[in-house]
Order: C-alpha cells, then structure tokens, then sequence
C-alpha cells in the first residue's frame, strides 16, 4: 500500500510539476457540480489553474473514467465534453483518491454531498428525519489537517444554514491549533445553480451566483477567486453579509420551490373534484407578474435538492440555531413525496381496480425534462406501487439507459412502442414524446388505450387527432 | 312607506326615460369593487349603457352620496373622480336601495361581498371557520325573483369555487319555475382584480379578465358584454372551461399569495435567529426568474382577499366538493393572522419588559402602501398588544383621516412628528415616511429612538446617517 501511495504522490506531483506557473484548485468531490466545476475552474480564461479532482478510494472507476480521458456523466450539453477536452489538452485536470492533494491546494472546493436521512412508512409517509453531520465533519478534518496556511476554503456544498461558522471553522481552528499555526485559513461560501441537462456548463459558468466568508479577508478571496471562472461581467456577483446568510439564501430557493409544488398539488386535488382543468387556470394566473412563478401540476418531486432541502433549513434552524420548526417547508417535503400516489390513484380508479395483470408503458423515468438523472425519481413510487399490485410494466426513457437506484436497464428505443398496453403514463414530459411526435405515431397505431398525462403536456390538437382512443388526462377536468 | 318606494321607482323609471336609447346595466353591491365598476361600466366607451348601483337600504348614506354628486370613496386615482363626474355629466348612473331597478336590467353585475366568519382565540389564534351562504342567496333571490327573462348575470364577487353552478344557478331555476318561466337566464362569472391605491380605475379597465358561463350562451354573453368595458385589445380575455374554474382561479391567485407570505414569515424567524438579512437575501433570490415571486419580510397581511380567500376556498372544496382541506391554504392564513406578532414581540425583547408608560408613534395603519384602506390591517393586531400593555401610542396615517374599524380620528400632519418618543414602528411603508423623506427630518431631531423597520425600507444611507441615533431594524440581522 505504501508504494501505491508514494506512486500517486508521484503522479500528483508530475501533473504540478507540468504546471509549476498555476495556481492549485482542488475539488473534493466528483459528483454531478464537482465533477463539472472541475472541469470549469480548469478552462479558466487566463489558464491560471491546475485542478486535482478528489473522492473518495470507492469511487475509483469514475476516477479511473476521468483519468482515461472519458467524463463519467452523461449529458445532453456538449459543452461539458469539449470543456474536458480542452482541460486535458491544457493538462489542466487529474483525479486522484489522495488526499496528498489538499497539501498542495491554494484553493480547496468543497462539493461533496451532504444528506438528509428520512423516517418514513406506508407509501413514503414522511414520519421523521435527520442529518448525520459526520461525513461532512471528516471531510474538513481531512483538509484542514494537511492543507497549506493560507488557503482558501470554498464550500459549495448545500449545507444546513450556520454549517461555515459552528462546524466548518471550529473544525479549521482545532486542526490549525494541533498544526501550531495561526488561524490563516480563509473560508468562504458560494453556491451554485447547477441544472443537469443541455445548460450544464452553463449553469455554473454563465450564471448569478451568491457568496460571502467567515470574514472580509474571505470573502474578499472567494470574489476574486470567482471572477476568474465566472462570466460576471454579464452575471453580477452577489456578496451577502454572512456565510449563514448564503446557506441559506440556497435551500431558501429550493423551498420555495418545493413548497409552491406541494401548495398546487393540493388544487390539483381539488380541481380534479370540480372538474376543473388546473392547467387552464394556472396559465391564466401566469399572466399577472406577481403571479409568474406559480406551479404547474405534475407527477411529483425529484432530483438531489427539492427533496431535502427544506428538511436541511428546518433542521439548521432548531438545532443549530434553536429557533423555530419550518412548518410549511416540512410540509411541503411530506406533501411531494406522496405526490406519485395521486396519479397512482387516479388510474386505479379509472380501472374501478388495481391493475393486477394488466400492461402499462411508462414514458420518462428521469426526474426532469429531456434529462437523463433519476435520483429520487418520482417515478419509482408509481413503479411500486404498480409493481405491488402486478401490473406488467414497461419503461421507455432514452436519457436513462441504466435505472442506476433500480439497477435495471432500460430500452430507449422503439421496440417498447410495438407492444399493445391497457394504458400509458407519462412519467417525464421529455419532448420526443409529446412535442416531438413520438406519442402520436404511437397512438395512430393503438386501441383502446388510456393515456395518463400526469404533466398535461397533451394538447387539444392531439386529442383531437386520436378521438377514437380513449384518453383520460389527470388534471384537465375530464378525469 | 309604499309613497316612498313609488317616488323611487318613478325616479328610476325617470331616470331610465332619459337612457332610452340604452341597455340597463344593473350593480348589485356599491362597496369598494361595485362603486367602481358602476362608473367604469356608465363611462363605456360607446355610452351604451345605463348603469343603476344597488345597496341595501342600510346603505343609504353612501347611496345618497353617489346621488348628490360626491363618490364615497377616498382615492389617490384622479380617474375616479374624473370617470364619475363625466358619469354625471351623461347622466349615465343613478344609485338606489330599490330592488324595482331588478326588473329593468338587461345585466346585473353581483359586487357583493361574502364574508369568511373566523372563529379566534388569544391574540387572534385561528381556531376555525365557517362560511355562511345565506346573505348571498338571498341577494340572489332577490334577483331572480324580479329579473326579466333573458338577463345576464354577471357574478363578479369573489365566492367558493362552484357557487355559480351550485347555488346561484338553482336560485334562478327555483325562482324562474316559481314565477312560470323557461330557465332562459344567463349566469357567467368574471372576477375582477381590482387594486384600491392609485391604479384603481385601471385595474378594472385596464387589465386582464377571466371569465366563464354556466353554459356557451352564458359565456358568450359575459364576453360581448366585458368587450364593451374592457380594453380587451391590449388586455385579452382569457375564456376558461366552466365557473368552478374562473371561480377557483381567482381564490387561488390570492392563496398563492398569502402562502408566499407564510412562508416567508417562519424564514424571517429564521434569519432573525442566524443574524441573517432576509431583505439582501430575497433580493439575490429575485435575481432568477424562476424566484422572482419570492415574497419580502413584513408586518403582516391585511385587507379583504388575502385573509379570507384561502379559507373560501378549502370550504368549498370540502362543503361543495367532498373533497381534501387545502391544508397548506388554510395554514397561510392562521400564520399570516398572527404576523404582528412577530414585530410586537421582537419589540418587547428589545425593551426586556412589555411597553407600559413607553410612548410609540406608529408610522401609518391602513394595510397598504400609499393607500388608505384599513380592511383587516395588520396594524390592529400590533395596536392592541402594545395597548393592552399599557403603552401610549400615537398613530399617524395621512391616508386614514378615520380608522373606520376602530372608530379613530388618525392624525395625517406633521404634529406627531414634534412629540419625544420611545419608539417608532413602521407600520405601513408608505413612501412618504422614507422615500420622501419624513422619517430623515424627524430623526435628526430625535434622540434616544428606536426604529423598528417592519418592512425593511430603511436603506444603508438613513442607517448611516443618523448613526447617532439607536436603530434596530427587524429581519436585517441587527435585532
């Protein structure tokens, strides 16, 4: 083990040595931000940066992947393979498991994940949560016992409000202590905006971003440090006053969002008893400006952040702060985990029974939108609940050839349209279905059909085109 | 009694004899949407019509307003004045409390109001509600028993999603059966979304409608009708598919809103907890598009939609519709009830002690910037804690010469600002206080203050200008 170790020093210092005229950004954690910001900080405009990509030893084949020249995320942007192409062609990236890496950073970014474990029962009833903190706690023990004096500690990481202050800089102070060094780090926090999907790049390069530091020395670092990856001439930093207000100012954005989709569930429930299509309803709210932002009914929440971030808020407040509970954002979480079973629901009900032996085809698997990331897809809940009931189920999802959390693989090609099905669910609105003709050639050939649009995507003229299937569209009043 | 009623009918009839060559347009309801509507409707721009505003008899003090020439409603809209003088000028619009106007109508315009009864405990706990139909049926009784055979009714009232269908509807069917005739009314619903303050004849004129029919003949008439009254070329109709839609469209617009602010509020206790400036933080928020409808902390939530329309709605969904309590609606209202609390109760910690023998002078009451309508201010809350307490208080509103509600004489000069105080509260952010300077002049003579800034319109230039004065600032970390 020893000559491993000494072996990647080697390599960590041969990838220096190549650029002995850069500065050092380390990035701890290659998931879906670190993996890209990697690979952003290393295309910087002025080549000022090498960039060491750091996980942990279990996730060596992702950094193998990176190391052998091929990005381990698929995406729809082509932007992020020309973006890593580039950085290899400047040599300005390598991936390592060596935590040999933080003693040579200048800059250490911080974009490992940080998770809410949930409580929950029957149908994902959401009875309790927590936030195991140690993960995150031995990560900044591993930088902060081996990084250079004055670096400068960038968190990215969606992090319980008051995590820079009471967790990350006492754990810096009692590492500097033990080192017999003066308190010289600098710690800031910036979050981003990443959407997966075709502005992958983009959302992190050419987008507003918020930051502040432990102190004006930091932040003072963490503004400089941004205007060299960050086009911001075009998109204004923000500085806030404190490293608390910027953790908060992101899960506060993602509760808003979730909250405002739990609130229009509700209404879609209720629209539904009055034969009302909220779709209609919401596009005329849209018109007025103070009501732009209000949510259109759907399928359900999914992906890294709506999912938990409220709960992380929640939790900051009383434990961290012990101030109040986040009442509505808690609710929000517990109201869109179940969300899937309203659609669930309302296909048993049009079936007057449970779908046991019958075949459904499942359209999108993902949880967004011409995008292929399916962590905590709200598919799966309507997958199980099917699959419980013995329906014979079908998935179609072009962007998800391998169902990662279900380790199933799935077709995305058209032999799932030869089959004959009692019925089709739009799981994910991707465009090949609706926009992009997919869905109608489909039905030109089926009979008997009930089609499930969980996102009201199927407009007038389609339905109109197919009157002699029967369709029956949660949401548009004609369920 | 019965010479009076026929000096009024021969008055209408009078009145009528002059608008021969017009259709009568009828106005059920002269309040704060019908007294505005009334002229809007007499000033349309091919002068077709003839508008009588009815009202209770109960009413008559504003009813003989109207008559004498005087609009009984104080605004800051010039237009008021000026659409209802060219009104008289025409002689287009005559108020009366005479239900005889009924059997002269081609359309009747429902403006009445529909009150939620809330049931409270201390300091305005919402302990539950109840939604009493019986004034609005029998308004439409009323109607139907006296109208002419091929009306419109054009319900503008904001009701529970499905009155239309399921009550006014059978009302007239009742009444028309009653009086032997074929149910050949016309019932459609539109809701205005009328702002009091200085867009107020705008916002009725000027801005975009929603409307339905109980059937096509219905909706048809409503849309020729609002032709007639509506900029409708800059400001398109937006048809919806039946009443329960544009019925639950208005209710949820204003839920959308009085959820934001709940959840906006338990984020202000947050912040406040981790020394956080929610105002610097919402503003970087508001920066997405996708976030611009993310609400600013405040004092709370007055006037007469917000505090009662989430609550009209979940009524009906479970009365009406046998179906789900709109949980996250009802939740906004209780939180948003109990908001001034919030300021009353960071104020009391300042002090350490409740404000007996403390003299307050609160900036401004009515529940709205620039405008003078006290309806459910959030201002009354605040005033009786600090009241109960034993605290003088002195009120200054140059909008409210009368606080109606509490039946006051407010102070709208400059004699409160040469009083010595303990505190100031911003209770309402009209501009005057800081943006034209009010509160600059009267704290460079003050000393000892502290300035409780409720809805965070103190910038960073007054705060350092008077840097001699004690501030504290609510939701700005500085509490």
């Amino acid at each position: 083990m020893i000559n491993e170790v000494t072996q990647e020093q080697k390599n960590i210092d041969a990838f220096l040595a190549a650029n002995s005229d850069k500065k050092v950004v380390v990035v701890q954690g290659l998931g879906f931000v670190g993996a890209v910001m990697s690979i952003v900080v290393a295309n910087s405009d002025a080549n000022e940066y090498a960039v060491i990509g750091v996980d942990l030893p279990n996730r060596k084949p992702v950094i193998d992947t990176l190391n052998n020249g091929e990005f381990p995320i698929h995406s729809t942007d082509a932007k992020v393979y020309e973006y890593f192409e580039n950085a290899r062609k400047r040599n300005t990236f390598y991936a390592t498991s060596d935590n040999y890496a933080y003693t040579k950073a200048d800059v250490v970014i911080v974009d490992i994940n940080l998770d809410v474990a949930k409580e929950v029962g029957v149908d994902k009833k959401l009875e309790g949560y927590s936030v195991n903190m140690d993960g995150f706690k031995a990560a900044m023990h591993t930088i902060a016992s081996r990084c250079k004096e004055d670096v400068l500690i960038l968190v990215e990481t969606t992090v319980p409000p008051g995590t820079s202050q009471k967790i990350v800089r006492p754990i810096f102070e009692e590492e500097f202590e033990k080192r017999g060094l003066a308190p010289t780090f600098k710690i800031g926090h910036s979050y981003e905006r990443v959407m997966p999907g075709p502005g992958y790049v983009d959302s992190i390069k050419n987008f507003y971003r918020v930051f502040s530091g432990i102190n004006e020395e930091s932040a003072d670092a963490v503004e400089k440090f941004l205007h060299t990856i960050i086009t911001t001439d075009e998109y204004p930093l923000t500085r806030l006053g404190n490293t608390n207000a910027t953790e908060m100012s992101k899960v506060l954005e993602n509760s808003f969002r979730a909250m405002n989709i739990a609130f229009i569930q509700e209404w879609t429930e209720f629209a539904e008893s009055a034969g009302v299509n909220l779709y209609e309803v919401v596009n005329a709210i849209r018109m007025r400006p103070t009501h732009q932002n209000i949510m259109r009914p759907g399928l359900g929440v999914g992906g890294y952040c709506l999912t938990k971030d409220p709960l992380l808020a929640s939790w900051a407040s009383q434990e961290l702060f012990d101030s109040i509970t986040l009442t509505q954002s808690e609710k929000a979480v517990s109201i869109n985990d179940r969300m899937p079973l309203h659609t669930y629901k309302t296909i048993t009900k049009h079936f007057g029974a449970d779908l046991y032996g019958k075949k459904v085809l499942i359209l999108g698997v993902s949880y967004l939108q011409n995008v292929g990331d399916t962590r905590y897809t709200p598919v799966e809940l309507l997958y199980d609940k099917l699959e419980a009931d013995g329906t014979e189920i079908v998935l179609h999802d072009p962007f998800v050839p391998q169902w990662v959390e279900k380790d199933m693989m799935i077709d995305g090609g058209d032999d799932a349209f030869d089959g004959a099905y009692d019925a089709v669910i739009i799981g994910t609105p991707h465009d090949i279905y609706v926009k992009d003709g997919k869905l109608d050639s489909f039905l030109s050939k089926s009979d008997n059909l009930v089609v499930f649009d969980s996102h009201g995507v199927i407009g007038d003229e389609l339905r109109k085109k197919h009157t002699n299937h029967e369709f029956k569209i949660i949401g548009r009043g004609d369920v």
